[in-house]
């Protein structure tokens, strides 16, 4: 199988664990029950549930474990692009090739379809029989907040509102994105490889480097391809960055810069696996593929 | 100590408990940090912090266990207002006397104190060392997703949407704050019981039936309120629902029949306590309470 292949089957089973949740009886209101699986059923690439899947498999990590922390995750990087499409964000129409959740449902069921993404991804983690120990199940919870809150994702996007229309340095752009994407991509990896309670701390640290690396990668050719992409096969308007006046790695350092430091990064994330003593094939990878993908 | 008193103590130790995670040193941005502290310390009355208190003390849990419950149940509850109050919501520019958070910090930071709030809820809860076991403090997380999310206080506001402008029936509107803000209310009280590790199941099916009982005389008292109460105490302008066309128990019931129910549910409150053995003096009194206050 390709990787390509790898991150489909990681895809259906996401889905498949995510549906599940949706198909049982709910006792709510049937607008924002559909407004909530619109936001969570978008066709994403789910490259964070292929983390998961990935890092938990490697380590020995029990699939219908991994199901629920890669459904868990997803939940909450869908719930941040509902939210972030809003008009009072970044105010997007489209979505991959789709209208996003405010244009289809009104800003107001939005608002609620990301709330209730954020509090269904804790659900789904709290409310399942996990082979490993509650102790651990507790740990991969606080792990979850971390990343998503105040000193993650949310404080990344804030960094970035902060940047807007302003000059800022390459450091100060790193922060943004260690924040704003880094952090999820990180708790994906990290959240497998606790799951399966079998690695040790310089593991985990190895995994981290390696998670950052490719979670700055991945911001930097998603610039890049903002610029050389082409709108129909990015589900997004090409340009749309530089329109909406965002600081980003081709603007700071050239196209030519943003293209090294990409390889720069796959090359760190690569010497941070070959510390690790396991199959690291797949994420080694997916390393790859994430600075060569057209969308 | 009065009811009035118990309840300005729980009000300080939530908010000194709360004080304390915003004064640590936070990896984050400045303005989404006062903007989640600003959504949060907002001169609430604090009614849920101390359902978990006098629940949890009756049964004998730890005061440094509901410290935290109360903290969390407390961002749940803050972040719903703070998003309630946004422009596609509800649109309130103020809120116990003061601008609401995005007239404050705007409509993005509002949004995404929000979202921290709720995040903070979970990161509270699953990274404090509870006494109680690792299994009762993941069921606690399971409770609170559950009575935020689709089929708890989301579920409610989305009832609440496609009910404005409309006639609906008693029942119907019961069903709206059965979710939209008895079911936190109620999550309130169990996990105050929860925590305790002291509660059988009769005890917890009671102290159900008191949490849906108060939880709805709250709300009934609240719409007698928003007629008869005055703008300055209630910190927000009489007569706000009859203006946003919402369906309230004063204009279905008529002023007496309202003021009826909520004394019907007063009652029902007390016979359940009545069947609870433990000293339920202080949950008894704050029964009372809701339905005599002037805000």
């Amino acid at each position: 199988m390709s990787i390509k292949d790898y991150i489909e089957c990681a895809q259906k089973d996401v889905v498949a664990t995510l549906q599940q949740h949706f198909d049982q009886p709910l006792d709510t209101e049937q607008t924002i029950k559909s407004a909530t699986e619109y936001g969570l059923f978008n066709g994403g690439k789910r490259l964070r549930p292929f983390l998961v899947y990935a890092t938990g498999e490697m380590l020995g990590a029990k699939k219908q474990d991994l199901d629920i922390l890669a459904g868990a995750i997803e939940c909450i990087h869908s719930y941040s692009l509902v939210h972030d499409d809003l008009p009072a964000m970044d105010d997007d129409d489209l979505r991959r090739g789709r209208p996003t959740c405010h244009i289809e449902f009104g800003e107001a069921h939005a608002i609620l379809a990301g709330d209730a993404l954020q509090t269904l991804a804790f659900e789904l983690i709290a409310s399942h029989e996990f082979t490993c120990s509650s102790q651990t199940q507790i740990k991969m919870i606080a792990q979850l907040a971390k990343a998503s809150g105040l000193e993650g994702m949310v404080g990344g996007q804030s960094l970035d509102i902060a940047a807007t229309d302003k000059a800022v340095t390459v450091q100060e752009l790193e922060r943004i994105h260690k924040l704003k994407t880094g952090a999820l991509i990180n708790c994906a990896i990290t959240l497998g490889a606790l799951c399966s309670e079998n690695a040790d701390k310089q593991t985990l640290e190895n995994l981290s480097i390696f998670g950052y690396a490719i979670g700055l990668a991945f911001q930097v050719h998603d610039d890049i391809l903002d610029v050389e992409g082409d709108t129909i096969i990015l589900g997004k308007p090409q340009g749309s960055d530089i329109a909406a006046n965002k600081a980003t790695y081709p603007a700071l350092l050239g196209m030519l810069g943003a293209k090294e430091k990409a390889q720069n990064l796959i090359q760190q994330a690569h010497e941070a696996l070959a510390k690790i003593d396991a199959d690291t094939t797949h994420l080694a990878s997916l390393a790859n593929y994430l600075i060569e993908r057209d969308h």
